[in-house]
């Protein structure tokens, strides 16, 4: 069934049914001109918004409907989790072409819902659109937190450790293997990895809430780009040890079976939406025990120094400068 | 110069500037995985957002990127207007060709900037990203309104006036005689209204202190499909009467210079960007001196009845139901 026997306005409907998952605080959902919001008292409200075009973020073809609505709204509830707050509502753009189907489409937000379910989100407005042939989608999502609890890129400070909650390189791995049509049994989890990444957003609560944290981002430009952003707010420098960079084990044994560029998987590739922070040495330890509780990891990879490049050293001691900008739209 | 020279991290480094008119309430503009916002006691948060894809809802060569720019914030802040609102904070997405030039870009945001402006938003952040081929903008608004002043679509009552702000038919002229390349020094009053239409803030605020409306929605859609829109919220009928309805002068010229169906430009087409609404009839006097007194007019068009039809009068007092569900994205 195509999208034009039904229409907009009874598609916006359908599409309305269980988008509200948590009454309190939303005074107007879905069907007016605006969501109309009650905030939390005190609470300062954060704001964060990604655009997901069709050949440009994703390949229609090697994702499903179900994992693209989730994804559209993860990679935002990740921006949440990277200041250490709760996400709270959602409004959702898409522009559709005609040529998709009403099932497609039901099940892209199937997939938007199960995310927001399962962090607690309730989607309250949006805009749907035609397209001339792509499908366009942009999630705008509101959280909260208590201002003297947000995690800025700016705070890190010469001494702190630099950590990360979780392994690297399962994402891009999986993107290469999407790429090449590799969809052996044994690389699946690194594709539903790149096609399904879940948030630590409570590992970014339970960070948020130590006050001990300096600063902390996700990495969705890839480590060394996302590290250089917490450098350049912060005026430090940071090196990363190589052997201390937690590699998820099936993207290593990926990487090793196509002969790839591990540091190209590992360090300039992104999307793994775990979170990197930096804090106190003599801190990490209870960081490491708040979080092994929650079941998150917490793995030490450096050191913030005076300075502004993001260096690696090697196992064998050499050091050099990795300094660079990530994934940059415009160049490449 | 192309975009590619550029990256869009020095692109985000241009358009930042300028961009926070209001520090209050300001705790993080653009650089941080969110933008944080301290709202204002006791008041409610309204969000709203609009995409706008090339060659859906505007063609590139015939709107300039400074008005795309404008247009594409206003038709959001006027959704805010609608709510008896104040705009607030805005986060853009924009997905860009890489043919685009770096000036059309910068000119666009410009746009968007003296929009802003204009309204006293600040804007907080966005994505910026590549696009195959088209231009997608995406904003998400969000503003704040006293909570018992919101004036929502579902408020209207048999016995009601129903109103508008201003006159209709000068946009959807515009659009036409922009499609039909009429570029005539006598047409540009309604290429403008089209390309540059400026949302109606100042009256819905003025109407939602009055405590005296009881719905409000802007014409978005079309004159008789958002009053469907108000009449379907608030489970009444509608009836208009042909005579009242204000339509603008130089769109009435162009209507009878090429023989136009007036119904269509009048009722059907949206897009004007000004405030419809219901109040009691013995009030109206009040809400048209206090327009008045802001340079804002005040035309009762029609009236508020039991069904759930909107009717249109003729001058020779003959009624038919001219019910529909306006400009359907996934229809045409």
């Amino acid at each position: 069934m195509g999208l034009d026997n039904i229409g907009e306005f009874e598609f916006i409907d359908k599409i309305k049914r269980g988008t509200i998952y948590r009454d309190s605080g939303v005074l107007k959902g879905i069907g007016d001109d605006c969501a109309v919001l009650k905030p939390s008292d005190g609470k300062a409200i954060l704001i964060t918004t990604d655009i997901l075009v069709e050949d440009t973020h994703f390949i229609r073809e090697l994702i499903s409907p179900y994992k693209l609505g989730r994804k559209s709204l993860a990679v935002n509830i990740s921006d949440i989790a990277a200041m250490g707050g709760t996400p709270r509502e959602a409004v959702i753009s898409a522009a559709v072409p005609k040529s998709l189907s009403l099932e497609y489409l039901e099940t892209l937000y199937d997939g938007i819902k199960s995310m927001a379910q399962e962090f607690d989100v309730n989607i309250v407005g949006g805009d749907t659109s035609g397209s001339p042939d792509r499908l366009v989608i942009n999630v705008a999502l509101i959280g909260e937190a208590a201002e003297d609890e947000i995690l800025y890129r700016s705070g890190a400070r010469k001494g702190d450790t630099i950590f990360v909650t979780g392994a690297v390189g399962g994402s891009a791995a999986g993107l290469d293997a999407l790429k090449n049509r590799r969809f052996d049994e044994k690389w699946q989890s690194l594709i539903e990895m790149h096609n399904n990444p879940i948030p630590h957003v409570v590992a970014g609560r339970l960070l948020s809430g130590l006050k001990l944290v300096h600063s902390l981002i996700d990495i969705s430009d890839g480590l060394a780009a996302d590290l250089g952003h917490i450098c350049e707010e912060s005026g430090v420098g940071a090196i990363i040890y190589e052997n201390a960079v937690p590699v998820n084990e099936t993207a290593l044994e990926y990487i090793r079976s196509f002969d790839l560029n591990i540091e190209m998987i590992t360090l300039f590739s992104g999307e793994d939406y775990v979170l990197l922070g930096t804090m106190p040495s003599a801190t990490t330890v209870i960081a490491r025990e708040a979080l092994k509780s929650s079941g998150y990891a917490f793995y030490p990879i450096g050191e913030i120094v005076a300075g502004e490049e993001v260096s690696l050293k090697s196992i064998n001691g050499a050091i050099r400068n990795i300094s660079q900008a990530g994934f940059d739209h415009f160049k490449r």
